[in-house]
């Protein structure tokens, strides 16, 4: 098959994913989105969609081109939408300023855009062209992609580790296992999630802040706790520090009244939401993800520890992992997945498509989970 | 500083290390070594030491040569012997062929040669050169220089893990982990060491053969199984196998009198040796190792399970860490060193000079355990 792009073109539209990805977790439940418009050769006008409620890429990008954009060609990374939500139909922008061509890296899978945004320029006279890097432009939304069709938010389990496999020792003991320029990246990671999940046991062991340090221009995501016996304690940092951004504490039927409201007499309830589900112990995960989505939040970086992050394997609600090796040996102690139980070694969940890089003489593995593939290969002996 | 060698130098030496390569696990306690002879920019002679007892490489070139080795030019991995041992020494055979100048990779740590074989052949009126590749001739002879420095067998722990650090789930079902192509290369390291070592537990969980399968003109290694009580039964695969090799099985006081007794009946004495130390419980594994180092064994396989792996450790008898990581997520189940008890991550062994290969579709980490050093590299979270 013949590539109708040219390298030209491949270039702008680099740009405008690019552009999209200057703001990753600003957006939910909006995707990424960025536009480049191009006339005789030149620039004119370029933009990105930096938050739900504000003006889309390419009235960003319409705006900056002014009147050059009549005649000119737009690259824009998703289909641009055509029905009014907090914004204006970017179609009808775009059929105002008299643009000739309209680049699409891919069609917008929500149900009011899908297609008719592309058909109403096409019926406007403007040449339509969709599929240009359309693959990375899936990759860069994928949260919005799981999020608008499943209504489940995309969860990235990410966990530092020994060589030989271990996110603790035996005392429970963390600290010190990946190298500086690792841990800046995983604060650069946090500064792209909307939500930050783990479980109440490293909040009691570690008393992390979970915020995202370092990061010019970072923000906190949305710190969520699963506590099923609301036992993380009333001064525990995540709860009192400055951070702009709230809490969410996931608990059951299980927490002690007083507690709960001691909680909730404390602590501001915008900076610390109580969500108490109706069982009796254990969280109900699928539940609690879809409360997460349906806040529009479509985003989480889950860091632990092993026993929820386990379940929530078992449960299929993981969507990728980032596993953060550093070249040490550790023994016996905690792991990274201690809470899933299989029954033989060829249940095993396969991760596929794994990229491995090194970072600072640490290696992450990164790869998506693949529920519905096990590896029979022969006997290891 | 100018190198003293030339490009076809290299040439010449690389291909006397590969020859000293093919007789990998088969010369302990005796070094690998290859030789190459060179006359008017020809090959004349080449050779490698087979086997402990049998003609010294630089034999085997010198008769291949004949005639032609006057006045040519030797590359040798080791310092040729000056010594008598159980062959005569190869710097008298090299001064009787005539040869020009020997270039020689690294000198020999044993204290009978140790310099000698050099000044032997230089006081013969022969040009000698010393340290071409020697890095990479000391690579290829690890065990050698260690056994012959330390009186210890060099030991290489090789695991099999998924990618969140598990040997086996919970039932202890440890099949299905890596890939084909993975296992092949494990049967061809088996090929080059002196001796495979696994704990009880190993043999009573996975009954395993542990011999070299599927290789060309491949060998079994010697098996050594640590089984301080004696719990091995006397159908296990690995006694009854009709492998060349024997085992042995290191006991202590704690093993039945009578299934000692009657192991000794059932099985030859050149097939299954019992080695029983004055222990009350655990084998102690530094005497062990003396005592297998003592028999000319240089080198180690060693192939878990996670106990008796985290005790090696724990008293710095492992060299090397090889782990092959499937893609894989097991949850709960075994680790392969959980016999080390750490009190915090910042006690964490170090594993330097890592070396990570894609090996069709695993990933190996190699690297050198480094007892001296612990990282301290600031919080995680």
């Amino acid at each position: 098959m013949p590539d109708r792009f040219t390298a030209e073109d491949k270039n702008y539209m680099e740009r405008a994913l690019n552009l999209a990805l200057l703001a990753a977790g600003r957006t939910s439940p909006n995707p990424l989105v960025g536009c480049v418009i191009v006339r005789d050769g030149q620039i004119v006008g370029e933009g990105c969609h930096r938050k739900a409620g504000t003006p889309h890429a390419e009235v960003h990008a319409l705006n900056a081109a002014g009147s050059s954009a009549e005649g000119a060609d737009v690259y824009v990374t998703l289909e641009p939408c055509s029905h009014y939500g907090r914004t204006p139909p970017c179609t009808d922008a775009l059929i105002a300023a008299g643009v000739k061509k309209v680049i699409v890296a891919m069609t917008d899978p929500n149900p009011l855009v899908s297609g008719q945004g592309v058909k109403k320029l096409q019926d406007a006279g403007i040449l339509v062209e969709t599929g240009l890097l359309a693959e990375k432009a899936r990759k860069i939304n994928e949260p919005f992609l799981k999020a608008i069709i499943t209504k489940m938010p995309f969860v990235l389990y990410k966990a530092a580790m020994t060589l030989d496999g271990r996110t603790a020792v035996e005392s429970g003991d963390s600290k010190w296992i990946t190298s500086e320029e690792a841990r800046h990246f995983v604060h650069g990671l946090r500064n792209t999630f909307d939500v930050i999940m783990v479980g109440s046991q490293t909040v009691l062991q570690d008393n992390p802040l979970l915020t995202c340090r370092n990061i010019e221009n970072g923000r906190d995501p949305v710190r969520l706790i699963v506590d099923g016996s609301l036992s993380v304690p009333l001064n525990a940092q995540i709860l009192r520090n400055e951070s702009a951004s709230r809490c969410i504490i996931a608990t059951t039927k299980a927490a002690d009244e007083n507690k709960l409201l001691r909680m909730r007499e404390t602590f501001a309830a915008d900076k610390v939401e109580i969500w108490q589900y109706d069982t009796s112990r254990q969280v109900p995960l699928p539940d609690l993800l879809r409360d997460i989505a349906a806040r529009g939040l479509n985003s989480i970086l889950l860091e632990g520890g092993g026993t929820l992050a386990g379940k929530m394997l078992e449960s299929r609600l993981i969507d990728q992992i980032m596993f953060m090796l550093a070249p040490k040996l550790a023994g016996s102690g905690f792991s990274p997945l201690s809470g899933l139980h299989l029954a033989s070694m060829s249940e095993a969940v396969t991760v596929s498509q794994l990229v491995v890089c090194e970072l600072g003489g640490n290696y992450s593995f990164t790869g998506t989970v693949d529920y519905n593939h096990t590896n029979k290969m022969g006997s290891d002996k």
